[in-house]
């Protein structure tokens, strides 16, 4: 299922303790953790199976900014389907429990934790929401706590 | 200058407000904030100029989640050298005060706000750092707050 597919949610179609998540999965082999690296983390750890044998990672790992993106690509394709897509100016948190190792395959699980509509702007109002990517043993390998701005549906002029 | 130029940094080396940064920059064009949206973040604000217009970035703007794959290419190049590598458990803090535009040449610059050694681990220690990813007009677009573990010197028998 696609994101088109999916009807978009308002801010007013949410609830607090609402879960989204866990039909999709991505799958990191050697060959992509290696790749990511090179453009963007290129540490031993995460480039060379024998050099991050030495290293507190104690083999291969992939770049936890790397779990980060693909993590977005969930929560963008299997997260809450929200009217103006996942837009965000910050999270209050985001950690990595455990390393993702080549062949992982991963999944998410998003929970709405407060939803406060805005005061000045009576078009939108902001959610906070609990991102946990899991492998496949449903290990949490990060935990993320975003702040997202979502629209509110237009009232009629009725009320 | 590459990061096996420098010489590496062990805990006993670094102070409190010392400062890491400045000397490098990566710059984004139009097909590299696409390319990477479309592996990581698929929304239409990342994809497509006439769709990013009317939407909150008022035209085509590059992935939070870029912004922070490309300053962790900064920190491992141009960030302090550290003795183990740039390998931390997670942020306290990560926002986007800005917009990251085609055409932005960003840069970074740590600082060191708090060092503390490990009472369990003689080994080794901890620091919390902040990286600040700036624009070419030294607007930031990204502050993060990390915690990385950082190796001690090793202490010799006679003291």
């Amino acid at each position: 299922m696609t994101s088109a597919d999916r009807n978009p949610l308002y801010l007013d179609d949410l609830r607090v303790g609402q879960t989204f998540g866990g039909n999709e999965t991505f799958a990191l082999d050697t060959a992509a953790i290696k790749a990511y690296a090179r453009q963007f983390d290129p540490q031993p750890f995460h480039l060379d199976e024998t050099a991050a044998e030495k290293t507190l990672f104690g083999g291969l790992a992939a770049s936890g900014w790397h779990t980060a993106s693909i993590t977005m690509k969930l929560m963008a394709t299997d997260g809450p389907p929200l009217a103006a897509g996942i837009v965000g100016g910050g999270l209050d948190e985001l950690r990595w429990p455990k390393p993702v190792r080549p062949g992982d395959r991963l999944h998410i699980k998003c929970e709405i934790l407060e939803i406060t509509p805005s005061k000045s702007r009576p078009e939108q109002g902001r959610i906070k929401m609990r991102t946990t990517t899991l492998n496949q043993n449903d290990e949490p390998v990060q935990i993320i706590v975003a702040n997202l701005i979502v629209p509110r549906r237009k009232q009629t002029a009725m009320g």
